[in-house]
């Protein structure tokens, strides 16, 4: 907004909040290569496989249901939601306790308008989560990680930030997402196991963001409602296993003791977006009752995906830029501080020069580590690897048995111009 | 909530806040129907109207799309929706000034969220504006209508009521809402041209909900914009007039001069529900194009309703309650204060005792004037008549040339529980 907004209306809470950066970038990027420029679109998270099969008939089975749906979805959704993270994730969710909402980020931000807490937000984080809580007017306290730590909060550092406050049981919500955008690392176990003691120790609500889960490249993603489960509200949806991010289908799992909070949700949901799009919500029965179409589907996804991320890594490890090799999501998090002094020379000192410059030299557009909460200083940056076509990808996959392994070269014939971009990356780091 | 919520955190505007009544009544009729009740479900306002099937093919033809689409809209369907506007309401809407939202109720609350100024709502009005309006904390200022003003503000009452304000030029925002859910009622173009009048004149920015703008039966909605383009923001959608009400998509279109409203719209767009659902934009775009066969099922529908509306009334008014005849949605609006001594004496003295009763006593779920914002001891409230099978009334009449009348016994045989229902309302309210 400019100038010519000087003498307008607007809650002040939303003036000079812009796009979410990576849709942002993403239509930046859309408009740059409209101009004829060669893009990489390594911006927006989305999944680059499209959505499986039987779930994309399903939608076309249900294309004439109408009606509106109740506030809180479907029953046979919420049914096969709570089946869902009893059989992947082990917690007895019951679909009673189960929301469905337009993304699960619109369910979030109506969490953060409902539930009255402050927002504990480790480092980097989710692009949408501190412009939510700004938006409605939640404290945001931010508990900065580092490259040495994975990027990862530890149960010490939250231990000792609520030690430090003056108010131990205020009421706080923490979030962690794991697999992780930005990082693409995930928790341990043993770690999550001692985060929850701390959790319920402070009474803190803990929501997790766990819409990368069925992308944990093992496929043995563990939520830490195992070990929380009165005090773990878990976030997942169609967005990212499912490919189905333009579908726009997320979904709560609440604690039964949280059903004050699950009701308070709704009401705002009745008064707001009503219910989520019927043919949507009964397409997405199909993909939540899951089966082995997609079992195998995701086993393809996550050979892919762990594959290439391993490249990625290995040529941005070569050009001396630290980065953690990915457990989870499509995501890398590189740190570009070993080269600061040679990126200083040339005039970038800040994470948003570096992805300017970036995009501006060589096509390649990915995102500043300070879209994530981090200090505008730290070279750091998110990188998508998804600029890819998924399906052709997918179908290669299929040829090679899942006991083997993928060869060497798959990216190199199937994930060409993610390999391109990195490479563009690691050259343009070394430029004079 | 009950008293378990004692010590819970939560917003204090959304404490007490209960789920939408036409949702809330909607979920109870069906609870009662499980229990072996016939149910009258005159509750919701969901047009009992298949999608048309070209809209239907479309979404089929579109499941397999999964791209999050820009924030504003798809493209397509952006430019769909602007020449609709354009065709018809002879307003000149540029695509750039259009906005897709997962219904236009949740456009309505980003914009109440967005705009900081007050909210002036004539009473009756629909359910939704004033606890969006308390949820996100604006002041909400009602203007009283009566039945004898067709339950319509007059230009004469909308200048008394700014002329009575310490701050005239305060910003402030008037929802218009024709044809009127409750009412059934529109508003004629000479008081629009002059309620425009005074809406320039203050510098108020006019929301005008023409979301049965297509539902107006003699098929010559005029919308406020047509005498005030530069302050009008016109709301519509494929709820209503497509019968699409499950499939959550409504539109915005906005005066050039309001892009400052649209892009802090579309930035909290983009930090919550990020994009309307992929395959039911596509879907849409078929929709808002039109054509012969949209046209010719929205003649039937229109005449469909047209002669049930007044069966109803005919029948309503033969019980001695007041109530206008339609012109347009598919509600009545019955004033049953003539009969309120008779009620008192069966211990009936408000709106919801007297919805209650009826519901207990008949099993015709009707919502209460007070859900309207009508004060609880008028005796009114809103009627729906829309329970009964629209595909099949829909083929009936296909059978009818459009230039016939319509037989008169059509809604003994094909709304037979729409009739059933409001003999019901007769009936019992002359019970001893």
């Amino acid at each position: 907004m400019d100038m010519d907004n000087k003498h307008i209306s607007l809650n002040l809470n939303i003036r000079g909040i812009g796009q979410s950066p990576t849709l942002a970038i993403n239509e930046l990027s859309k408009k740059l290569n409209k101009n004829g420029r060669t893009i990489y679109r390594m911006g927006l998270g989305q999944s680059p496989f499209p959505v499986p099969a039987p779930v994309v008939e399903s939608l076309k089975i249900h294309a004439h249901e109408k009606d509106y749906l109740p506030v809180k979805g479907l029953k046979e959704l919420r049914q096969a939601v709570a089946h869902f993270h009893r059989q992947k994730d082990n917690v007895d969710i019951k679909s009673n306790n189960v929301l469905i909402g337009p993304g699960s980020k619109e369910l979030m931000f109506i969490l953060l308008m409902v539930y009255y807490g402050d927002v504990i937000l480790p480092a980097p984080c989710w692009v949408s989560y501190a412009p939510q809580a700004k938006i409605i007017g939640r404290n945001i306290r931010l508990i900065h990680t580092s490259y040495e730590s994975n990027w990862q909060i530890t149960h010490k550092q939250l231990n000792e930030f609520l030690q430090g406050e003056d108010d131990q049981f205020k009421p706080r919500l923490l979030i962690l997402n794991y697999p992780s955008n930005p990082v693409g690392g995930t928790y341990s176990s043993s770690e999550l196991e001692k985060i929850a003691g701390t959790a319920r120790k402070y009474e803190m609500i803990v929501l997790s963001d766990e819409i990368y889960g069925q992308l944990n490249y093992n496929g043995n993603h563990v939520s830490i409602a195992r070990f929380y489960p009165e005090g773990t509200i878990i976030s997942s949806g169609l967005s990212k296993w499912c490919g189905a991010g333009g579908w726009r289908l997320g979904t709560f799992a609440f604690p039964a003791e949280f059903d004050w909070l699950l009701d308070a949700m709704a009401a705002v949901a009745s008064e707001t977006y009503t219910s989520v799009s019927a043919p949507i919500q009964y397409a997405a029965v199909r993909a939540f009752n899951g089966g082995i179409l997609i079992e195998r589907y995701l086993c393809h996804v996550r050979r892919i995906l762990a594959h290439l991320g391993e490249r990625c890594t290995e040529i941005l490890r070569e050009a001396g830029i630290k980065v953690h090799s990915p457990d989870g999501s499509f995501y890398l998090f590189p740190d570009f501080s070993p080269l600061s002094v040679k990126l200083k020379e040339r005039g970038i000192t800040t994470s948003n020069e570096l992805c300017e410059r970036l995009l501006q030299e060589t096509g390649v557009a990915i995102l500043p580590g300070e879209a994530f909460q981090l200090p505008p200083e730290e070279l750091t940056a998110r990188l998508a690897f998804v600029n890819f076509d998924g399906a052709k990808a997918l179908s290669m996959s299929e040829t090679i048995p899942l006991n083997k392994k993928i060869p060497e070269d798959f990216s190199d014939h199937y994930c060409i111009s993610v390999i391109q971009a990195i490479r563009k990356i690691a050259d343009w780091i070394h430029m004079d």
